[in-house]
């Protein structure tokens, strides 16, 4: 039995994994982010008494995926945006209490993992998950193992430029992939193509006085029933979604590219016409009668990290 | 000792190589390209028989580098633009002369794995080699291994979209690395450039009677010499060049980005605001305390791609 632990932060999830991915105990706790690097390691270890106390299970590892980047070898958090950790280990403290090997990955690499072995693109070799969410998130899977990179930065999907000079990035380059292809991006997008159609029912989703503003779901309702505002926006978003999509086929040529996050859940909107434009422009189409790298959906939603934190010790 | 075979469009190289990279024999012959595959599966063994036939010499293997997709398990060129190779074995017929596994790998590919073991990153685990000439070609080696994707196509660096809509490409996308940071992208900008500089040494260059056109050459002389239409071009073509390599820093980060081709002969003019651009922009520099990708000039020129060949084998 493995243990697999998300590191978010609002909550710190725990889950026992068994290798088919299935998961039979869950705990959480909220995640201490006020009192720095102590309180996110003590709710670490909380999570672990709780969820092992009440057994006689011996982990065979504990896994940990964190949103920011990491260093395995040492046990350390290099980066990370949203929590009080630079350059930290933080997984010193389990190891006193628990005789097993504990790992870090990055959380997008776990859920690329955690798809790769229980998910849409099981038994896949090759794999890479890209999460549409706020954000656009990523990990890379070479020979079913994850790719970390150098300093455990690989994967950072969403920073790559598609259009330079295009929308500012949060990361400070321009144009960069994440900017079009989140939701965040789908929702500028829409704001664009919204201004020039007043009559749209993207329209009714906007009330600036209650702050209400356009988000996924009122597109892709809108786009449903054949609004022209909608149409417009999710084509052009697709359009970004398959540049970058067709620069991984290009690069990395997996056996899946496993699509992830809040977008994928209108994948009826969007995996006809993503599909489409990517045959158009993949470089593999120049050899059509060899096997060509799939679609996918992703099938584990938020337990992907997970699973993939406890596959990290397999 | 092994062999590695430099199939080109024009001629046949072939070489015996130790595993130190060295090579102690070498031999060529013209390629024969208008005889259907036929002519070109003799012209392999034409060089392999000159290559062997007056020594002892068992080789433990023989690796073919092919300017195209190759699928190795099968032994077959998949597809190539310059060769009459469609889904045809090339090595069935070495293999009933030689007594040895008869490897294939695509030209690019191999030169990357030829800088990785005994070239420019000799010694990295994960290196990228862009190679910087008429085209953009590129090749991606994990873990010491070559990434060759699902059907043998991936590394396709070139065929990455920067600039959305921009500069049409020989593939059929718009705006693809390959379009501005190839040495045909360098002159392109170039004469961008110099249509508003009349007075740029650029134009000494060009002589349309003549049909001489600018060059990397002119271009590089011209901007050491402090031209300013020269300067503007270099500069805007390291823009172009920087954003595919933090692009590539941020998908993969490898150890080493190893640059080849015509152009990295200037990288004495191209190095410096190369890495400063990259410095700039890559997601790494966020945690500027831990090791950071590297840049580095691919050092084996031609014989990257024979060594690499030979070393398919390994």
């Amino acid at each position: 039995m493995y243990v697999g632990i998300d590191l978010g932060g609002t909550n710190i999830a725990a889950a026992l994994v068994e290798t088919d991915g299935t998961i039979t105990k869950r705990v959480g706790v909220p995640t201490d982010g006020k009192n720095g690097a102590k309180g996110v390691i003590s709710g670490l270890a909380s999570v672990c008494e709780l969820l092992l106390s009440d057994t006689a299970i011996k982990p065979r590892s504990i896994g940990i995926g964190v949103p920011g980047t990491v260093n395995d070898t040492k046990g350390e958090v290099v980066f990370t945006p949203n929590l009080p950790l630079r350059d930290v280990n933080i997984v010193d403290e389990l190891k006193k209490n628990y005789d097993c090997p504990v790992r870090l990955g990055n959380d997008a690499n776990c859920a690329a993992l955690g798809e790769t072995v229980a998910g849409g693109a099981k038994g896949a070799r090759d794999v890479v998950l890209i999460t549409l969410g706020t954000g656009l998130g990523g990990g890379v899977i070479v020979g079913g193992r994850l790719h970390t990179g150098l300093c455990g930065a690989a994967g950072e999907l969403g920073h790559m430029v598609i259009e330079m000079g295009g929308r500012q990035c949060g990361c400070g380059r321009r144009g960069c992939w994440e900017t079009y292809a989140s939701a965040t991006g789908l929702i500028n997008t829409a704001y664009e193509y919204e201004l020039s159609h007043k009559d749209s029912l993207l329209w009714a989703g906007v009330d600036e006085m209650s702050q209400k503003r356009i988000d996924g779901a009122i597109i892709f309702k809108a786009y449903r029933e054949g609004d022209t505002a909608a149409m417009l926006t999710v084509q052009r978003y697709v359009e970004h979604l398959a540049a970058g999509v067709v620069n991984i086929i290009n690069i990395l040529e997996p056996e899946s590219i496993c699509v992830g996050g809040g977008i994928s859940n209108a994948w009826d909107c969007i995996y006809a016409p993503l599909q489409e434009a990517v045959d158009k422009e993949k470089f593999t189409r120049f050899s059509p009668q060899s096997p060509q790298t799939k679609l996918v959906k992703a099938m584990l939603g938020n337990d992907a990290g997970i699973i993939g934190a406890a596959a990290l010790g397999w």
